[in-house]
Order: structure tokens, then sequence, then C-alpha cells
């Protein structure tokens, strides 16, 4: 264990968090996400649901300010328009953690599968909830 | 890069600081430090000094408190007693940074090299001060 740091960021995670450069995207899967057909780096959180992932990976990881949608989501399929509860709470998350202000962009699944394969990796998680899946765009760490 | 930690922190460091264990060590070396006979991981860090180094690692790694010297450093060749600039200024990153309180012990040189063989992971910084080196033992963090 580390001083002040979320025990969720695994020794592997972090390698990953602290490697990955300016506009390098990490997903957050849930559980029945095709993690291993990604082809990326993937990290496996046993026992630790997508939002306190989330939670824990934005207590280190800028957003992206040079993107309009650093966080995207999974539409639901069918129902574009429709945000599912876990999505909302990764907004609040978001809205109270992110070192800048971020609304999500739902993308349709298989674009959003797209996306997933291009990541530096994947963090797959415990999560049951459906759609508990999001993409996060690292931004810049500015000097002091 | 990550918010709030140090860059000296590379992606393998904050790996092998979140790998070990309690009562694992590391060894933060100098520049004429004979890291690779040491066996164990390396990680060098190319233009930090191990003063530097030291407060980095500091901020993550909280020290051993069921030793009675987390922290030791290499004793002079033939003056052992002798206190070289570059340990007292060790001794003030820990009061300054450390979890807790702890003195520096002085460990005969070769006896530091076969401590150094047995720790976690050797990070070789670019220090060039002679006796640069210091073994720390990881201690625990407690639940909330």
């Amino acid at each position: 264990m580390l001083i002040g740091l979320p025990n969720a960021l695994t020794p592997d995670l972090l390698r990953h968090l602290r490697a990955m450069g300016h506009g390098d995207e990490i997903v957050i899967a849930d559980a029945n996400f095709p993690a291993e057909s990604c082809g990326a780096r993937i990290e496996r959180l046993a026992g630790i649901d997508a939002t306190a992932a989330l939670k824990a990976i934005l207590t280190l990881m800028p957003l992206d300010s040079y993107v309009d949608a650093p966080a995207r989501t999974m539409q639901v399929v069918g129902e574009p328009d429709s945000v599912p509860e876990i999505v909302a709470e990764f907004q609040k998350i978001i809205d109270e953690t992110a070192d800048k202000p971020a609304r999500i962009r739902g993308v349709e699944r298989h674009a959003f599968y797209k996306e997933a394969q291009q990541a530096y990796c994947v963090v797959q998680t415990a999560e049951t909830r459906l759609y508990g899946n999001i993409i996060l765009s690292k931004g810049v760490v500015a000097p002091d």
C-alpha cells in the first residue's frame, strides 16, 4: 500500500497511468466487456466496481482539455438518448473528482468497441451493472 | 505525468513501490553504486540526484515502524562515525517528509552491499556525491 493512493490502483494500473501520455486513452470496463478482444494491455480489478475504479483513476489522471469529450460511455442499444443510472453516477464522480469539468458523451456500441481497441489499456472491473464502461482521454499536468 | 506525483517516480518505480509489501526494502543508490551486481530489480533515474529520489519516494512510501532503523546508509570507510554531508541531507529529508520519525543508522560498506542484495529493488540515481546511498524498509498503511 502507498500513502494517500486508493488501493484499487494496483501496481500494473499505476504503471500504466504513469506511462500514458497526452491523448492516450484508458477504458474502464464492466465485467461483461470483451476486454481480451481489444488487444490492449489489460488490468483486472477483482472486487472493484467501475465507479470506484473511475474515482481512483481520476485522483491521479488529468482529463484531456484538447478534445471535446474526454469521457465517453456506450449508448444504450436502440435508445441512444437514454442515460443509464451508472452513467449518471460516472458523471457525478467526474463532477466531484476530475481535475477539470467534462460532460460525458455517448458513443454507439460498436463505435465504442472500436475506440476501445485504440486505447492504451483496458481496466476490467467486477462491475455487473450494464453499460458500466467509460473511456477517458489523458490530459496534461502543467508546470508549477 | 500524474496529478500531485513527483516526476521522478517513473512508471516502473511507481509499480515497484506499489508492489512492495511490509518489510520489503528499496535502495536509493548513487551513480558509483554496483547496482547491477545486486541482482535486484533496477530502475535508473537519469538526471535525478539521490536526495530528490528520496524525497519523491517518501511522499508515497511509509517507513517501517517494526524495525529499529528503517533507513540505513553506508559508513565512511575507516571513519564509521563520520557523517557525510549527503547523509545529513538524507536525515533532513526524512525529518521533513517521512510519515514517521526515523534516525538513519550507518552500516559498514560490505554489510551495506549484502543488505542491498536482499532488497526488492535498487533505484540508481545520477548522484555523484560519495556515500549517496540509502536503504529504506517499507512500512504499513493503516486502515482509515
